[in-house]
């Protein structure tokens, strides 16, 4: 197995190899679209599991809408279309024949739920309304890249409806609080969250929650967003109620998604020279077990490794045996350093004589020889503790990484040299964020909740301004 | 809630008014597609989930390919771009700008997977290979009817490759017998199960494995399928691998599949002249609980049914409290019944004083009283009881509806009257296949494993045979 290239050397070309050789994904015949291999998919598969666990907790319910789009339905709220007009796919031809109306590939749900929402929706009784949908969704770009950037994509998108504007703002911030914390305590994801500029604001929401996380070549990364959509759909659609007093209302409502592009986040920052690294919560494999013998040790070996992960599988661990006799422990070795599995444990045939293993944390890649008979209790501590360290070691990596400048000149300098999000005093319109990304290649990623303690000139405009916000270069 | 038309009276009507009430799935705004509603969504992950388990416990890993395939490599496997293409959904212009090539979505994925699948497949140590998907798929339908027939629907659909036919045959019937158990043992549904016959084989299938259900209007169902592909795919892909002695050899495959599909067929197999009857495995909610009295009362019989209900999540019930307190009792015994959930339990007042509830199961609507100290205990058994009763029902109807016909007339009499599978002799060709569903409305469904005892005329072609088929009208 090649080795891969160093993160400090070319941070894109180690993502693609990380992805290609670990098993994640790989490139279709289709452009920009690619296949989730069964290592990526598990791994999938675990974020779904946890996540939706949260949001059914929260008392919101999964239902599934059509994959295509009216075009007279997406055109009814004017921002949002033209937010994704440019980046649809369009069918046009059904069962041999042309239509009469052209279909959209859903980029997002909004209208096609809304518009069913519309008849959900009649009195306060109904409300709040909380749904929401796995499924994929498709948007045309142009420049992709596995789980950070594709064409087709699967998310989960929550939708709900409320009958004022501040149980919508409330479903909102649950909504991000969720993720921040799922990705706090699940994926060991430290993140700033908070509002999002006007330009990065969602195509017809009032204001865009987002969570960012920070990948280890220094650029900011989107990790979730959720979207006071006030009553802008409601509105388009007309999802009205009656209220309390019989007086008809139009409904406040909220949108919030997190998609497969969270597998590129948790590669970006938890990643390093040696391949992935995931945290054991999610990891699909939390331990492999690697019998290592020739000839006649094999199947001594190889039974030793069957009843130990039959004992970490009785307490609830996912577990692995690499029964493949025909690779070198080398090549294994270095192929679970790739996929990132949290613990490895090594049986070789002097293990068995002295009734020991040799066990590796992925993390930190300290080798420790342990007896057999404490592996039951400590592999699980160990994985606790793996956890730990990585969100401990994400949390440093992002403290080192904010910093402030006054000035653009200074701005510059930090994303040149320190990268990571830098705070500075902002007073820009939206035009001004455009020309700030002109010149320094970076975008507002989050409006800081604390406002300066006294005036500063804007960063771009010299406006004074009490407003701060965070800047990055980003994926 | 007005009142469901009765089975015998309009079956298609009542399965409408069933989907309707039930809140199982609606219309959308695009042709053909439906949207599925909490319940029905939450019935489908029931499904899923044991399903998956069932999946994943055969070694069969689950992964993700692209929704959209290129027309070229539809076009590689004739037989199947013949069958599929009158179907399909047709993206022409992608990003604003027509694309180069029209892309397809999905039918089934065939042809998307074998193409990543001749990479993936180089040894004979990467077979067996054993691959399955949840996703969408559209099929381009003129005539819908909710979860039976729908452009779009979600499904699995295993794809295998393996060194020989036998193991590929092996695959094949194991991936049939998952099916009939799975129906068997979760959804109460006994099913004939075999091959079909040419006329209804997959395109591009050396055979197809079906289990067809019976409905209780007398019409079969198919409720899902396995074909063993052979090599006709591995030759179109170039599926290839260097066997143990170095020599290059085609795969061969399988593929199987379960749609939402089974939704209908639970539905319209189990459902009588009060609504749904859920099978307890799969329930979504398997108990609900309806607290019953006015003003002051609400709040103690309210007390009460958490109680229970909070007994019975201890113990593994998926069980709901019926807060609603603006709907008459009557209202709501209603639409729990059309809903199906198998055990009502009512609380009043009375109940309270006496330490007892009044408990209904929906298979028979037999009602009883019971002391409240025996509910969690009793309840859960009960579940299982309904269970049962389901299957034995179902079972006994299927028996009833299974018959012989030697001749065409006695054949169209058995349908007409009676309904359900006719077994007959059969020696016809494919296109007498199309001509007997011209004369009789019915077609092939299984090709009977048991041969004749002796040679007989063929039902249609005259032609002696001792091969029997058992023939139905159908979904």
């Amino acid at each position: 197995m090649p080795k891969l290239t160093p993160q400090t050397q070319d941070f894109p070309a180690w993502y693609q190899e990380v992805v290609d050789m670990a098993g994640m994904a790989e490139h279709s015949q289709v452009k920009g679209c690619m296949v989730i291999k069964p290592y990526g998919y598990a791994l999938w598969e675990q974020i779904q599991k946890e996540l939706d666990r949260r949001i059914k907790d929260a008392g919101v319910q999964n239902a599934y809408f059509p994959l295509f789009i009216p075009e007279s339905l997406l055109n009814r709220e004017k921002d949002h279309v033209e937010g994704f007009a440019p980046e649809c796919a369009v069918i046009t031809h059904g069962g041999g024949k042309k239509l009469a109306e052209p279909l959209v590939v859903r980029p997002t749900s909004e209208t096609i739920m809304y518009d069913t929402f519309s008849r959900w929706v009649q009195s306060y009784r109904d409300l709040p309304l909380l749904i929401n949908q796995w499924a994929n969704v498709v948007r045309w770009e142009m420049r992709t890249r596995p789980f950070l950037r594709t064409t087709e994509f699967l998310w989960q998108e929550g939708h709900t409806a409320h009958a004022t504007r501040d149980e919508a703002a409330t479903e909102a911030d649950r909504a991000l609080n969720m993720y921040k914390d799922f990705e706090h305590d699940w994926l060991a994801l430290p993140v700033l969250s908070g509002r999002k500029s006007p330009k990065e604001t969602f195509a017809g929401a009032d204001y865009t929650l987002t969570t960012e996380a920070l990948a280890r070549d220094g650029k900011a990364i989107q990790a979730a967003t959720s979207h006071l959509l006030g009553q802008t759909f409601a509105k388009a659609f007309g999802i009205q109620f009656q209220d309390e007093k019989s007086e008809m209302q139009y409904a406040w409502q909220t949108s919030w998604g997190m998609s497969t592009r969270i597998i590129g986040t948790i590669i970006v920052c938890h990643g390093d020279d040696h391949g992935l690294r995931l945290p054991p919560r999610v990891a699909p494999i939390q331990v492999v077990i690697l019998p290592i013998g020739r000839d006649t040790e094999w199947a001594r070996v190889l039974a030793r490794a069957e009843e130990l992960a039959g004992l970490l599988k009785a307490v609830g661990v996912r577990v692995q045996v690499d029964k493949r006799d025909h690779l070198s422990p080398g090549f294994k070795f270095n192929e679970w350093e790739v996929k990132g599995v949290p613990v490895r444990v090594e049986i070789g045939p002097r293990d068995l004589e002295a009734n020991q293993a040799v066990v590796l944390r992925r993390d930190t890649l300290e080798k420790m020889t342990l007896s057999f008979d404490d592996l039951v209790e400590r592999i699980p501590a160990l994985l606790e503790e793996i956890q730990e360290s990585l969100l401990k070691e994400a949390e440093t990596y992002l403290k080192d990484h904010m910093s402030e400048a006054d000035a653009k000149e200074e701005l510059i300098e930090r994303l040149e040299t320190l990268g990571g999000f830098v705070r500075v005093p902002w007073a820009g319109e939206e035009g001004d964020e455009k020309r700030l990304q002109e010149e320094t290649k970076a975008t507002l990623r989050v409006v800081d909740e604390r406002p300066l303690e006294k005036e500063m000139p804007c960063v771009l405009t010299g406006k004074m301004t009490k407003q701060a916000v965070w800047v990055a270069r980003a994926y």
